[in-house]
């Protein structure tokens, strides 16, 4: 990980950051459901077509972990995250399927100090990613815990 | 998948599906990170130590995916499974760590035929993991789609 140079106060109420664009393979996607979700649709071309997803599409769940690798490359890297409680909301709106580019941002929606954790603040993010259609695939809802800066132990 | 045997008319309120136990390895860990969300906690027993997190940390990512495993491998595999809008909510309440064995349940909540898509019902779930100690690592809410027995398609 880069050095640590995003901290709470960074993240101010309506900073957008980018997200993508991120190739989705054929080979991710069956490579993902094998682990982690083998069901007939995300698996081969035909029994994705033969679904309501109409080809062969990625398991919400592993759109789920595109959408962190992109946060990641966008501003995780460079940031002092301490992790995160959960996901308040997620929404896969339409099929992710092979050959598709995601792009898109997340917004931040608002930050609050925790007073059960001084030093750090949460940072609440819509996110949203775009196919190369334009068409909206995932609108998502989450908190993370990032380190303050004005904390002694951050002090130079 | 198996054969289709289980239908939408198969999950009313109030039935438990039980999950895993799904043994959670340090090299697992590492792989999904690796790939999805390469943060230092996730990558290395030292960097998760020194974390608020206490150890190898698995993804919250990482997580959510083996939630999907643990209910494909209970229910899904057997059922007319169509798919799901998303996820509800999402709360990881601790840290899974390397070694850590889950287990848990999947709790029909509400069930609904779809006005949108005749021929399928949505199910909503609560669904939550424990660790080997008995401490509750996850829980969360989401809805699926499943194929209704009552459709002429399903006839025999």
């Amino acid at each position: 990980m880069a050095e640590a140079t995003l901290y709470y106060e960074d993240f101010p109420p309506g900073l957008r950051l980018p997200l993508g664009p991120f190739e989705v393979t054929a080979q991710d996607i069956i490579d993902f459901a094998r682990q982690f979700d083998p069901q007939p649709m995300h698996l081969s071309r035909e029994a994705g077509e033969a679904s309501i997803l109409g080809g062969l599409a990625a398991s919400g769940w592993h759109t789920c972990a595109m959408l962190m690798r992109m946060m990641f490359d966008s501003y995780i890297s460079r940031s002092s995250g301490q992790g995160a409680p959960g996901i308040d909301s997620m929404e896969w709106k339409r099929p992710v399927l092979a050959g598709d580019i995601l792009s898109g941002f997340s917004e931040v929606e608002a930050a609050r100090p925790l007073k059960s954790r001084p030093g750090i603040g949460m940072v609440t993010c819509r996110h949203e990613l775009v196919n190369q259609r334009g068409e909206t695939v995932l609108v998502a809802r989450n908190a993370s815990m990032i380190r303050q800066k004005s904390t002694p132990e951050n002090a130079p």
